[in-house]
């Protein structure tokens, strides 16, 4: 497998890996530290000791996740903050957009949006190396917020039906946001566009290996990101809206 | 040794240490609690990406703490937030009365805070029971971060040597808030102050070991937290004050 990731001819630094995969990674970690941040704020917030353990939890879960990530990258040979930079503003972009303006709002941001991102970097992670297919597979891993969250707003919402409107309208605008930040990241970091949609044309083509998507995947190919990458990128987005209906089906709001 | 520390006979809950131990174990939790909330927040705004990073790892260790104290309140028996819930208004009246106004402010705060309270919930831990002496040593360690912070603080007021002034001031009140706070905590846990008393009156007859420390701090005796208690805890108070000369003196800070 890891011959299959090769080095490829373009810019990556002294990494076993294409530079989309190092791209994947760096992402993936910054918006873990992100996350981490989030949570542990929403835990301070958080109205009772016990929702503010489980949050503070779940927050320091998702800094292992962060150190796991981060590690990669320095054992690839990539230092790892120069491979976060290029999606703190996209990321941050996203945070500053959608600031919640209640807890119930942030609830909704935290299932959303991770919900939504998880479905993305699994889609990427897919067409990766092994290694780097665990690693992502492995701090996507939920443990149960999922549920946690969806009770809660679920619970709201049974309180105060009014609160189903309002959220749903949320829930679209984080949608709507984090899909404009995927795009321009995908348009900013062509390498990344390139494995994205190398992968999705993997399945179109109905391709049922992972070995066979790898191939495809081939950082040779992965460093022409194209007009149709980014189409491609764009009907793999139209995809992840579909989980997203299914999580606002389980929070109790309507699509 | 834990046949010393008893079971008493005042209103602990099904636990096999007395009250006064349960009051230092929820103490330090909610205190960790805390600790990770501040230290989550000083990482999002660190100046660095890799500073975010250090912060947070510090961040995470804090929380394990907090999970260690948590669970070994649940061990004994006891609901670990009722244990937390009588110390919630006296740290969060001292973190909102010690906000800092700065990234150097907070960096200060962090040492100085830490390491006044450190000190005070180690000579507390002294004369408990063997495990809760460990468990609360084991969380007491700093792993580096004192001389992360006075490294940092040292470098500001190299090139900025008007600061020196403004941040001693500030290490000042915090210290004055910390005492205030700790006193009243003092005064409203009788069980708790009779077991720093009885901590204090054990080291001013220098009695040697820990094995006597811990007689000399039965519960039997925890129970009646008197004046002398609180006169005794002012004394150690005056104590704690010295090593945080010391820490100034290594952040560059004349006391």
């Amino acid at each position: 497998m890891s011959g299959q990731s090769g080095t490829g001819s373009h810019a990556a630094p002294a990494a076993a890996v294409g530079s989309g995969v190092i791209d994947l990674l760096g992402l993936l970690a910054y918006a873990r530290l992100v996350a981490f941040f989030r949570l542990a704020g929403d835990a301070e917030l958080a109205p009772t000791l016990a929702s503010k353990g489980e949050l503070a939890d779940l927050a320091a879960a998702e800094h292992a996740n962060y150190r796991r990530l981060h590690d990669r990258l320095a054992e690839l040979g990539v230092e790892p903050e120069a491979a976060m930079r290029p999606f703190v503003a996209p990321l941050d972009a996203w945070h500053a957009r959608t600031e919640p303006q209640s807890w119930l709002e942030s609830l909704v941001k935290a299932y959303v949006g991770e919900g939504i991102a998880g479905d993305f970097y699994g889609k990427l992670a897919e067409v990766c190396d092994r290694r780097t297919h665990e690693l992502v597979r492995d701090t996507l891993v939920e443990s149960g917020r999922a549920e946690f969250v969806a009770a809660q707003v679920r619970r709201a919402i049974g309180e105060d039906p009014r609160l189903a409107g309002r959220l749903a309208l949320w829930a679209r605008r984080l949608v709507g946001e984090a899909l404009s930040q995927a795009q321009s990241v995908a348009a900013s970091r062509p390498d990344l566009a390139a494995l994205l949609g190398s992968g999705a044309r993997a399945r179109d083509a109905e391709v049922g290996s992972a070995e066979d998507a790898a191939a495809a995947a081939d950082p040779a190919q992965a460093a022409d990101a194209t007009s149709a990458d980014l189409a491609t990128v764009s009907r793999m987005f139209a995809e992840l809206t579909e989980a997203h209906a299914a999580r606002l089906e389980a929070m109790g709001l309507s699509t």
